[in-house]
């Protein structure tokens, strides 16, 4: 192992903090289109610093946000790493402790950290990538492979772009397989590789009753209300067990294998604590299955949002036009996006009374992904981040969704392997979201020992 | 009948229009707190209107909004005369295809219109009655009636200065029965005294879960989702009859006389009309009733606004920390507004799941109000009517609530009689509220033969 490029890492940190708040300071906030020239921003920045690392880069501009390639050319495996540059929406901002923008160390009893939008998901992680390129690059004047880098700008909003890109440049971008850095840690002492990812189906629709908001005086009794209409639609999405009563939406979950199971039960996992953190105490999940199960193993229904009607200040008895939600599932096994997002649809509008209609802004799903463990990258992987942490890596699930897993399998063919050292209380996707300064610098620590290893 | 007086109305239109513009032009907001000082500069108005006219006017200032006090004195029959100078919200401001508060004539299909917010609820309303007592003055020097005047700038947010603005002046107020103008015509040729009215029960809640939003990937499954809880409860209000389920609620609940429904009978009231003006088709109340009986005699529960989690563009895969509605009842009969109050916060409460907590900005109600229809102003004020409007005036019923009636009879001792000349496509809290020129002028000189023929 090169220990000068780890201690180049150590005695360059300020610097290398220095350029992760300048890309934390760029608003690229995905979802809102009017943060669109803030993400150039963020990708121009990307794309300057990678030159000066000497990769060949680019910014590629698609119909949404851009694509950063990068190129390092060279000998060794040929790898590709992946990332996104673009961050969640910051409401409610008043919840924040600090402009969400502005970013800043902050000393806390776990530790110092970095706190901004976009610490932890995803710019903090994929910078941790690419310092550890730089520690190589100055220290012996060269990557150990030949590592193409592609940076997403619409990870937080669906990825619209992300398979006609792929389906594109698939010439370009394919590789022997692809590290992508969007995950966490198992705890704070113990680093893991991610095995299993749900998917994600999300559904944005409005119910449409009167032609305009009516007087409930007036028309309370015989005009429909959409909101009744709306909280009886997804008031019937589960069943007193906690399960999901769309038809055939359990096809394709498998239970967890005995191996699997006896591994996650050697994590000592507290839902108690897990729970205890964000003030619950009880899992509300499927009543047959464990709170580590419900997560990691098992699918979901979300109400992510719901709104119709008078919602400022005061009184208003009014019976609205419309009313909508935001609907998402959580796909785990074999489960068909497409079968449930036809599912879902039909359900809606099986239960829609007369006098209703609906309208979709829909998005596209991704199933779940389960990892080639057995692969010989997974074990150098693991050795090389069980020697950098304290205690041994491991392969743990996930309940979120990278649906570019799935992509990289079906468009370019090629397996990923995924490792992050995001924390549990890292508020991604939430107010005050940080990031441990350890995973940042062991981070990078952590991918200077990998990519020696993968290269040996 | 003094002809000369209605000549006098005839003739001074224009006049009486430049008062009301001058009067919606003032943004009277009271359920927004940002409208505080317009609400008062529309009390200033009237105070100063009505000293015009020789009344002892004086802007009354309450914890809330203020009132409006005026007296003539004089001999004949003592006569309150109540309205209020507050007006609804305006939103969704984008659907109004003028400003709202810039009041204007419109020519339409079915005749002139004056296009403002409150032009029909309640200002042009309300300056019927004053615009009559100006004509009464100009041309006889004084008012066939001790009348005093009662202006209220809250009744749209809730009238919480009511209630202790009636009881400290009690004797200052008290009359020998009181007209309210807040009501409207059965069609553009019938008027209508309202005889019957529903009360209301409102509730502004939240339900409480996690410390923060949680990110659905994260937490998907185990965490409860405060919107679900939401929609459930919601969606359990109503069973599939119709009915609301809360214990006890049709508890002073009588079924139509059979004169009363021999005579709304002979209404033809069309529901396929009264629906299809606003794009619906299909009575959505109780399944045993007709849709005229579901409007003035029978209770609703209706759900007025919900919100939580994410609901601006684009997705977030959040589990909200707290999801919220107003909802609503409309009360008839004996009903007991505190006994639903209370069964509304059993059901809310028993419903709530562990880790769930619920919080209340609640409102007082008021239960519904049924007139002396036998009492001898009835068939004078009847007769009046009948005399002005092409066709006889009849009895009616109501759906919405003007607690100030209950109000008047409990705290002054004093009963009501609703007379007024909105029409059902006035689109009262909804965009684009109008008041037909033939209600304003017409009701005007309604009001000149009512005053004369109740003292006389």
């Amino acid at each position: 192992m090169p220990q000068n490029i780890l201690e180049q890492l150590d005695n360059t940190r300020d610097a290398a903090l220095e350029r992760l708040f300048a890309l934390l300071r760029i608003k690229s906030i995905s979802t809102d289109p009017a943060y669109k020239d803030n993400c150039r921003a963020a990708a121009d920045w990307l794309v300057a610093d990678l030159e000066s690392i000497g990769f060949q880069a680019s910014r590629r501009d698609t119909s949404g946000h851009p694509m950063v390639v990068a190129h390092s050319g060279g000998s060794g495996p040929h790898i590709l790493f992946y990332g996104h540059y673009d961050v969640q929406p910051v409401d409610p901002l008043a919840l924040w402790h600090r402009p969400p923008f502005e970013p800043a160390l902050e000393e806390t009893p776990a530790g110092t950290v970095i706190r901004a939008r976009g610490a932890s998901d995803d710019k903090g992680q994929l910078m941790t990538f690419i310092e550890a390129c730089r520690a190589f690059k100055a220290v012996t004047g060269a990557l150990p492979a030949n590592i193409t880098i592609l940076l997403e700008g619409e990870e937080e909003s669906g990825s619209p772009s992300l398979i006609p890109f792929l389906k594109k440049n698939a010439d370009e971008l394919r590789a022997d397989y692809a590290l992508v850095c969007d995950t966490g840690m198992w705890n704070p002492e113990t680093p893991a590789i991610t095995t299993m990812l749900r998917g994600l189906v999300s559904e944005d629709f409005t119910i449409h009753a009167a032609s305009r908001d009516l007087h409930s005086g007036m028309y309370g009794g015989p005009a429909v209300n959409p909101n009744r209409v709306l909280a009886k639609l997804l008031a019937g999405l589960h069943d007193e067990e906690g399960r999901v009563t769309l038809p055939g939406f359990y096809e394709g979950v498998e239970p967890v294998s005995n191996t699997i199971k006896a591994q996650w039960d050697s994590l000592n996992f507290s839902a108690e604590d897990f729970l205890g953190n964000v003030g619950l105490s009880h899992p509300a999940g499927e009543k047959a299955f464990s709170a580590l199960e419900q997560i990691w193993a098992r699918p979901t229904c979300d109400i992510n949002g719901i709104w119709g009607g008078y919602t400022g200040a005061g009184f208003k008895t009014v019976l609205p036009a419309e009313a909508s939600a935001k609907v998402s599932f959580r796909l785990v096994g074999d489960q068909d996006h497409e079968a449930i997002q036809a599912a879902f649809r039909k359900y809606l509008e099986d239960g829609l009374p007369e006098d209703c209609t609906i309208s979709y802004r829909a998005k596209d799903g991704a199933g779940a992904t389960n990892m080639p463990i057995d692969a010989p990258y997974f074990a150098a992987a693991r050795q090389a981040l069980s020697d950098e942490w304290p205690r041994e890596a491991v392969f743990v699930g996930c309940g979120g969704s990278i649906p570019i897993v799935g992509h990289f399998q079906k468009y370019l063919g090629m397996n990923s392997m995924l490792i992050g050292f995001g924390l549990e209380d890292d508020q991604i996707h939430s107010p005050n979201e940080k990031y441990s300064l350890n995973s940042f610098q062991k981070g990078a620590r952590s991918w200077v020992r990998i990519l020696h290893a993968l290269a040996n």
